[in-house]
C-alpha cells in the first residue's frame, strides 16, 4: 500500500506493472524506503522503474554519478539542466518532479516554471543561460556540437569538465524523458506544490 | 505605484515602457481598476499592452468575444486551449497566467502543468484530448487543416461552431504569445501559486 | 446578392455560413458598404468573418490600430510584412489579398510575388530585408527573439517602437492566417490581377 | 543586347556572369533564339545556365524528357507539379516562370498562385490534389515514400509510370530550385503578368 | 600503449583526456582487459568513458542490463536498434561500432549500412521494420508515443515487455550518441571492416 | 542474365521493371557494357534508369558534366559531396555506391562512412569541411543561401565557380536521391566492400 495512492480509482502511474515493495530485491527496497523517509513519499520513478531491477540500479547509479558528484555546477544548476531539457522533450514526469527539486534547491518558487517553458526568459544569470543553451543544444542537435560551443561555455567560466557534466545530465535525462514518455510515468501529486510556498521551507 | 512591484530592483515586466495608471485613457484605466479589484492585483498583460491603447482595446475585445461568449466549451476548456497552445509556442507569460486561471476554473491544481508540458499525458477527457489535438494543429500547421480534422472533432460531439471557437482561441493566443515573447512580458509572481493550494479556494 | 459571386456554382468562399448583408448588424454592414464603395467589391474576409460580429469588430479594430497608425513604417511596408509572414504560414487568402494591396501601395507589380515566395530575393532595400527577417522570425520562432534581434533592427534605423509595429503586424496576421486556413477562406478573384497592369493605375 | 534588359541599372539576373548570345555554342544559341521567337523574350534560365554549356544541354534534355513526353499527365498538370514543389522549396524563379506556364496551359489565371501558396486550397480536382500531395512528399521527405504512397495514387487512377513522372518532375525541379536559389536567378518581368489577363490569350 | 594507436600523430579519439590503463581502477581495467582479449582491441568507448569511473560503471551496467538480458529480441535485433537510432542522431561512433556488431551477429555484411542510412529500405523482416519504426519514433518524438504505437508492435507479436526493451535501447543509445557527439569520440579503425568479409568469420 | 544476380530469389533492385540489355537502345547498352568492363559489374543505377532512355541519357550527361569536368575540386571531393548530401537525404543507393567511389578515389577506407554519418567528425581538411557545410546547406535550405555562404567558401580558397560545382553536384544528387528513394533502387552488393581492404588496391 506504500506504493499506491490512497483512495479508489487512482490514475495509473505507469503503463507497465508496478511491483509492491514486498516483491522487490532488498537493495531496491532499501533505496525506496530511504527516499520515502527523506521525502515523505515515494517518487513514482522509483516504483515504475523497479520492475526492471538491473535497469533501476544502473539508472540510479548514473544519476548519482552525475547529480551528486563534486564539480563546478551547484545542485540547483543540475536540476535546472534537467528541467530545461525535459521541457524541450515534453516530458511531464521530469518537468514536474525535477521542477520541485529545482524550486527547493534554488529556494525560488518561480524559476522552475520559467526554465521549463523558456529558459531565455528565466530569472537566471548569464552564466546559467549559457549553460542551458548548451544543454538544450546537446538535447536537440548534438551532432552539431563543436569547438564554438565549448568556447561559449568557457567565456562564462565553465571548464571542459563542466561541459561534460552539463552534457552528461542532458543525455541522462534525455534517456529518462524517453522512458517516462513511453511508459506514461505519472508524477506524484505531491511534486506540483513542493517549493512553491515559501514558509513550507521554513 | 499600483503598477510596480514594491521594493527596489524588481525585474522589468516588459522590454517596453510601462505607463502609470494616471497616464492612461479613462476606459483603459477603468478596465485595469476593475481587474485589480477582482483579482487583487493587476496582471502584467494589462499594463504592458497599455502603452498602445488602440491595440489594448482591440486585444481585450477579441479576448472577451472568444473567452466570454456562450458555446460548447466550458471556461476551463478555453483556458486549457490557451495553456496547451502557449506551451507549444514556449510563451512564459501565457503558460503561467492562464495556467492559474485553468487551475481555478477546473478546480484542479495539477491540470495546468500537465497540459502545458504534454496534453497527451494530462488528466483530461478523450473529448478534451481531441480539442487540444486540434488546437495544437491549428497552432503549428494550420495550412494542413482540412475535412479530416473537422470529422475528428465531430466524433467527440464538437460542432463546426465549436471548431471555430477552438481555432479562434488558438489563433488569438498565438498572437498574444508572439507579443509576449517579443516584449519579454513577465508573468506576475502571484500567478505561479494561484489555484494550487486547495484551501485557498475555500 | 452583393455577397455572392454572380453565376451558378461559384466556389464556396468559406467552410462556414456566410451571412447576407441584410442579416448583419448596422455597423458591420456599414463597414462592408464602405469598403465595397472604395474597392469596387467586398473582400471575402469581411463577409466570412461577419458571422461572428464581435470577433469581426475586434479583428478590424486591431487591424486599423496597426495598419493605419502613424509610425516608422510605410503603408507598403506594412503590407510587405503581411505578405512575407502569410507566405511563411502558407495562407492563400492573405498572400493573394495583401499581395494586391502591396502592389498598389508600392506601385510595383513584381514585389508581392517576390516577397511571398522568398523575401531574400525581392527587390527591396536592405532595411526592408531586415524588417522582414525580423517579421519571419517572430512568425516562426518568437520564443528565441532577444536583444540581438532588436540590435539588428536598430542598425537599419528601426526604433523599438517600430519593432513592436513589425511584431504586432506579424502576430495579427498570424492570427488571420490561422482563421483563413481553418475556414478555407477564399480570396476574391479580383485580387489576383490588382496592381499588376501599370496602366490600371494611370 | 538581346540578353540584357533595356535601360540602365537593370537588376542582375544572376550572381554569375551571363554570356552574350555571340559567345555561345551554336546549338545553345539556336535553342535560345527558338524560345525567343516563340515566347517573345528569352527566359532568364536559358542565359543564366548558358555559361555552363554541358550542364545547360543536360538540364534541357532532362526537362524535355519529362515535360514533353507522352503519358498520363497533362502539360498543365506537369507545370502544377513544378509550381507546388518550387513553392515548397521557396524558389522565386520557378514559381514565377512556371506559374506563368501553368496559367496559360490551364487557361486559368488563379490556379498558379493557389498552387504555389497552398495546393490544398486550390481549384483543382481530387486527383490533382493527390498528385501534388505525392509531389510535395517526394520533395520534402522522399526517404519515407513507400507502398502506401503508390496505393494512394492508384486510387486516383495514376499508374506506377505516372508516379515516376510525378517524382521525376519534382526531382528535376528540386535540382532547378537549388541552382536558381544559389545563383539568385531572377525571373523575367514578363512572367509575372502572363496568363493573368483573359483577353491576352484571345 | 595499449590505449593508443601505434604510430605517431594518430587522430585524437576524444576531445577529453584519455587515461592509461595503469591509471584506472581495478574493476575498470579488468573490464577493458577482458574486452581486449575477446575483441583483439579495445573499443574507444571504453577508454574515452574511463576518465569518469562512476559514469563508466553505470553506463556499462545499463548496457548489459538491456543488451545481455533474455527476451523477445535477438542480439542482432538489439544492435539493429542501436544502429538505426544512432543513424537518426548522426552519431559516428555508434553507427560504426555497433554496425560492426550487427554485421557479425546477423552474419550479414550489408544490413548495417542499410539500417544506418534508411531502415525502410533494409533487408529486414516486416516485424523488424515495425521494431525500428518504433525505435526511431522513441528517438525523435517520444512525447507522441501512445496506444497506437503499442498496438502496431503487438500486430507483429511484440509484447509490452519487448516494447520496453526497444524503447530502453533507443533511450540508452540516445544518451550514448550525445556523449559521443559532444566528446568527438572516434570509432576504432578496426570496426569499419569487421563483419564485411565473409571468410573472416569462418 | 548480365543484369540479374545469380541464384534464385534475389531481392528486387527496383520497384520498376528492369529491362534486359537486349531491349535497350544501342547507346545505352554501349554505356552499360563499358561500365561493366571497367567496374567488373553493372551498377544498378544504370539498369534501373534504363527503362526511361531519354531520362537516362540526360542524367548521365549531367553527371559527366559535373563529375568529369576540370575545376577546383578533386574527383574524391566530388564524391565526398555526393556522400554527404545523400546522407542528409537518407538515400541508401547513393550513400553505398558513391561511398565506394569515395573510398577508392581517396584511397581511404574510413572516410565514406564518416562523411555519410556526420561530416563534422570526418578525417577531412577544414577546406573540405567548408565545402561540405555549403553542400549540405544547399541540400537542406537553399532558399537561405546568400553572400555569407559564398564568403565562407572564399575564405578557404573556393572560387564562385567552385561554389557552382559544389551546388550543382548537391543539386544533381538531390535529384538522384529522390529517384532512388521513390523507386527503391538497390545498391549492388559489390559496393559495400569496395575500397575497404587496403591490399585490394595494391
Amino acid at each position: 500500500m506504500l506504493l499506491h495512492c490512497p483512495g479508489m480509482s487512482a490514475p495509473a502511474i505507469s503503463r507497465y506493472p508496478v511491483p509492491t515493495l514486498a516483491e522487490l530485491p532488498d537493495d531496491i527496497r532499501a533505496r525506496i524506503v530511504e527516499v520515502q523517509q527523506k521525502a515523505g513519499f515515494v517518487p513514482n520513478v522509483f516504483v515504475t522503474l523497479a520492475h526492471r531491477p538491473d535497469e533501476f540500479r544502473a539508472f540510479f547509479a548514473y544519476h548519482d554519478a552525475l547529480m551528486l558528484k563534486d564539480g563546478g555546477l551547484t545542485k540547483a544548476e543540475r536540476e535546472m539542466i534537467v528541467v530545461a531539457t525535459s521541457g524541450a522533450n515534453d516530458c511531464l514526469y521530469c518537468v514536474v518532479a525535477h521542477g520541485a527539486l529545482l524550486r527547493i534547491y534554488e529556494k525560488n518558487p518561480l524559476v522552475a516554471d520559467q526554465v521549463a517553458v523558456n529558459h531565455r526568459k528565466a530569472d537566471i544569470t548569464p552564466r546559467q543561460r549559457a549553460m542551458l543553451d548548451f544543454a538544450v543544444r546537446v538535447t536537440s542537435e548534438s551532432h552539431l556540437v563543436g569547438d564554438g560551443d565549448f568556447a561559449a561555455l568557457r567565456e562564462h567560466g565553465f571548464s571542459d569538465d563542466d561541459a561534460w557534466d552539463i552534457a552528461g545530465i542532458a543525455a541522462l535525462f534525455g534517456l529518462s524523458n524517453r522512458i517516462a514518455n513511453v511508459s506514461s510515468m505519472r508524477p506524484n501529486d505531491e511534486f506540483y506544490l513542493m517549493g512553491r510556498v515559501p514558509r513550507a521551507k521554513g
